[in-house]
């Protein structure tokens, strides 16, 4: 995962790279299309998909600003999975739910290429370790254990005095679905079975869907995600247009009926 | 095949899902680029692009605007391919061109993941089963046999009593190139020697070219595609921009001489 | 490498054909988002990016405005890498820095696809020959060798009689980073230890940093960057917005303080 894009070559070289160290290395692409620099989306991503992939799996996140700073980098083990990112936030969400059961502060340069550039660690530093990871070098050869990492934060809900909950949009998908940071879960435990109501604008939209299959083509809805968030919807249409949305977007959602 | 786009996760977690099932499965994109909910455009681009890939092949095609409807899934054999895909009209073009040596409705919920999702089968069914499939299960242990897949129209052009065709523009590609619903070979067949000329908007061109190479840089022609289509395109330039065409612009042919 | 893009089924069908031909072969994608027929870019990214692969790797580069006209195909074993191309000058860069140690005119038909389309010959000749490269054939067996390469000029830096350097923008990164015709390597050896400063429109930036680390978010600041090139960034933002460049956009650097 990186923000890289794939307009460039810097996709394509670190998996050379990493062929170069580790012929046997499959490599997939989670997704290189985070916003530059947008650390809070890589890690929410991060958190929500991991888990889908086989244990073991060598997660290598260069969402990087810091790159040529003094930032570290940091190799986290976490439900038998190994994430290799800069020492930046980008591992919160997942530290946060889940912990650690290995942490190191990845420092040895002789696992890096001889020369390293100072703006693209995603090819000198992050592809040949997270090689060496792929075929079996343990975690603690990367340099010594640490015991925490940096974190930023990640925007939650906020309960009112009414017990209405306030939140935000996130982003929005391909799609234009709006992607909130309101939890499904969240939302059904703390209103149990009452009637709900999400607003967004000037638009109230009754209830939490399973899909947008219950409402007709064309209609706004707000579904329980698949990786759990709330999101805003229009069926067949595109609602970041509809609603002019963006990260940071109000959305509210509170007890009653339309 | 999807129409999910690079911008999100759920292309490279639909990968990881695979990997976690069947280690092995070599996976290849065909494009996750198909406009959001166009299946004419995945069915037509499919039954062109299939017969290219190994024979065993397990193409996968999510674009499925009715997720979380009551459409069902099926699994259709033909040409010794499989094609796993939502009941949408989808295979169309490959059921009408190829007919199918087995077909059955995808229902047994053993295969898929423990949690299905109203929004994303893409991860939830379809990864875990063509995951499977590519691992060698039968097309028969997915669910029962059924006769027919549902169908959409695909527009095919028109033969006036002058004996010229009208057809469409049906999209254009990444270097502007307009792919028309006329078939080259259909071209060739119905007028045989006789010299044509194409028209769309007020341009006529003359003939029907085998590559850009015949016409000066920036002249426009008409080209017997490489996937068996007529395409309108200007030698290193953009016709899609030029002609201001797009799905449904007209395109005729007729005998004649410039 | 490929103009291609991702939006059509173009790369794909050509990775059905490899793992048709040679189901082993190991496909890495470099970028297929060169910008249409832009041979220049595709010539120096090529050259900046092929030592990052394992040795014997195919590079097939189809950026081929000529398709289906009298252009030949040639195959060019440089530094242990092959390269496979049109011979329309791609191969420049890396012929001009590295020579070569063998050099054919692609003619087997044997080895193409049986019916070789007009303007699709990444599919048609391009994969399969890859393929086969990659499963190791003899570079000799594709067709007779010959003595040189086509090529294109790359623009490289004047010297005013004043010393100072003239050069150009030549393109734009995901993150607006602007890539020099300059070698950082040739800054220094002709500037020594003197202090420099690069100017672009009415700009002046002091010095050659070795990473945006240097300067505090939102300044801008000439970097030697990772492929050798000066690059002209601003970090944390976006240069090509904020200069306004593109290709040609003049660029100098004289010996000064600012």
């Amino acid at each position: 995962m990186t923000d890289f894009g794939l307009d460039d070559v810097f996709v394509g070289v670190m998996k050379g790279v990493i062929a170069r160290v580790n012929p046997e290395a499959r490599i997939i692409d989670l997704t290189h299309a985070i916003p530059p620099f947008d650390i809070l989306q890589a890690a929410v991503k991060l958190a929500e998909s991991f888990s889908y992939f086989p244990e073991g799996s060598v997660h290598t996140i260069v969402v990087d600003p810091g790159v040529g700073s003094e930032r570290g980098i940091v190799c986290m083990q976490s439900q038998g999975h190994l994430f290799l990112a800069p020492d930046n936030g980008v591992l919160t969400a997942v530290a946060s739910t889940h912990g650690h059961e290995a942490l190191v502060e990845v420092t040895d340069r002789g696992l890096f290429l001889p020369d390293v550039s100072g703006t693209f660690h995603g090819r000198d530093v992050f592809a040949p370790v997270a090689a060496r990871l792929a075929a079996g070098l343990a975690i603690n050869r990367l340099g010594a254990s640490i015991a925490e990492i940096e974190r930023i934060d990640i925007p939650s809900p906020r309960v009112n005095p009414d017990k209405s909950f306030e939140g935000i949009v996130l982003w929005s998908d391909r799609f234009g679905n709006l992607i909130t940071n309101f939890r499904a879960s969240a939302v059904k435990s703390h209103f149990g079975d009452e009637r709900l109501v999400f607003r967004i604008g000037d638009k109230d939209l009754g209830g939490l869907h399973k899909s947008f299959g219950d409402v007709p083509k064309g209609a706004s809805v707000a579904v329980a995600g698949s990786f759990g968030a709330v999101e805003i919807c229009i069926r067949e249409g595109n609602a970041a247009e509809f609603f002019q949305a963006r990260r940071g977007t109000p959305v509210s959602v509170f007890a009653g009926t339309m």
